[in-house]
């Protein structure tokens, strides 16, 4: 007899609202027949990324549409526990795109082996995804120059703070918006960013102007909405834009429903300053990918790249801890561990 | 005693709203005595740019502040009439920042000779500012690639044409967007483009999936507004989106006075197409300037480029004249013959 899990599916597509439980279903599942090529895998942790909301929207193009019953996709870590493929055994902990579910089985192509000597979790963000989008985001579209004044939006989230110590390594003056004095104490006195703003009880435009007298060389940002607008407004002449992430975007106005929310009003001003804004999207540096996580890999060791890991435990809890993400309550990279 | 000549000055600042004739007054002023360095011009033809409404606005950072009572700025072209500066003498026909004055002292560093063999209006238009920022806007922004779809807004006007003229010479599919069937007619039946959208008969979206499929590589986009929405809807992986001006946004709805018009809703995807937004701002191309304008001369000379002119007469139609680029009503550079 077949071996069953529990796995998390889509109930319904959250566009233009806010994420509800009821977009989700637990349900059970049993393991289909394993193939040649392919691996099971127990999962042991989930790891969460803003993106995911724009999949079950399905807005986004440049992923497979998913499809109402499909099972909740997303990264994950776990054991082997049986293997149609000569590269892993039973025993190894791997990770790659496991989805929502107690148990796996997965094309071993798509999986990876833990790198000796690295936590096992860091592979689900700083040096997974997470740290890549970061690193390359930075450095291929933001051009950082010794000197240059950077500014980053949600800079205590996994990309942010990042992408904010890595513009440190670079020369830069760093400054971060985040969401309460905990986060901003965290990113000048832990990571060492040069100030930072507190989105929630500071005036972020009184500040910005304050902070960068001379404009803003570099906006990585992850947020969209008012917070981009206010940096758009502060722009240096050749300043480069990057838009890595819109996480303000995802829970917008319902009267707005059906369509796209606001874009930013001070976009004109790529126009005054001569800047750049470009999008990030991982698959088009696929050959700098290799580079990129050996620097990470390099900088986590060596201490010179820290990283913080929001723990939440029970897979049951898997919507709940999606939905921190929106709501601005994580403390670094979100992970649920089963 | 000195000269009288009329002028024009600001009046008012067309903020949030559409130009009116009493943002501008008419009087009569008289000639300051030359000192070592000027030159006295005799001006015969006015061009205009949208820019201007922006400069009346005092909204954009890179040019000095117009104050209310100041002479109204433009580029021009006239006879000096005296000179105390070695390089220019009576007779001359030379162009520059003359100003909205029958007569103007200028500074002779600011001012330059037609070049022989050229019509003396194209230093005002194909191969003045517009032409040259027609070809460093698409060359150095847009950077097209032969085989690559390039859609134009405004194409018929003075920056949108000679843009689109200059993509069929880079190996494109060219697009040109542009209001009513006879700019529309001219870009296909005389300029060369591939295929013209009317967006005031045409379902800008639908004609743009038809003529897309494959997507936007380059939007040159000098409107805004709905139409670079529907443009960044269509968007191929890896795009340059080139904002050259945004003409309407200068007549945005009364209700949103104080504040900028909103922003393009479809930024994001930017992030879906890994696309790049740059503004063009001339001054941060000065050293091309000379290669792009024996570029520009060659082409016309040839043939290989080709220009209209919007031609306007007497001095006091000015402001009706720069009205007529925010009404879609010109065709070609717009100018004014005193």
């Amino acid at each position: 007899m077949a071996e069953t899990f529990h796995q998390w599916t889509l109930a319904a597509r959250p566009l233009g609202r806010a994420l509800a439980e009821t977009d989700f279903d637990l349900e059970l599942a049993q393991l289909p027949e394993l193939r040649d090529g392919e691996v099971v895998v127990r999962t042991q942790w989930l790891a969460f990324d803003p993106a995911l909301k724009g999949w079950m929207e399905n807005i986004a193009g440049y992923v497979d549409a998913m499809a109402i019953g499909d099972p909740m996709r997303g990264s994950g870590l776990g054991e082997v526990v049986q293997s149609r493929h000569a590269d892993f055994a039973p025993g190894d902990i791997v990770h790659g795109p496991l989805g929502w579910r107690e148990m796996a089985v997965v094309d071993a192509a798509l999986l990876a082996r833990v790198p000796d000597g690295t936590p096992p979790t860091a592979s689900l963000g700083v040096l997974g995804t997470t740290g890549l989008t970061a690193y390359l985001a930075l450095v291929e579209i933001g051009k950082p120059k010794p000197g240059d004044t950077v500014v980053i939006s949600a800079a205590a989230g996994a990309t942010g703070s990042v992408a904010g110590q890595i513009a440190k390594l670079a020369g830069c003056r760093v400054i971060g918006l985040a969401g309460g004095p905990e986060k901003c104490a965290w990113l000048v006195d832990e990571l060492g960013f040069d100030a930072a703003v507190d989105y929630r009880n500071d005036k972020v435009r009184a500040r910005l102007r304050e902070l960068c007298p001379d404009g803003i060389d570099v906006m990585f940002d992850n947020v969209g909405g008012e917070i981009l607008d206010d940096c758009l407004a502060r722009l240096a002449v050749g300043a480069r834009v990057v838009i890595c992430g819109g996480i303000s975007r995802y829970n917008f106005d319902p009267r707005d429903a059906g369509q796209m929310p606001p874009g930013p009003r001070n976009y004109f001003n790529l126009v005054f300053t001569g800047a750049t804004m470009q999008g990030f999207l991982l698959p088009r540096y696929e050959a700098q990918i290799p580079l990129a996580r050996r620097r990470l890999t390099d900088w986590v060791g060596s201490g010179a790249l820290r990283y913080k890991e929001d723990i939440q435990t029970g897979f049951e809890n898997a919507p709940r801890t999606l939905m921190r993400l929106f709501e601005g309550r994580n403390f670094g990279k979100q992970l649920l561990r089963l």
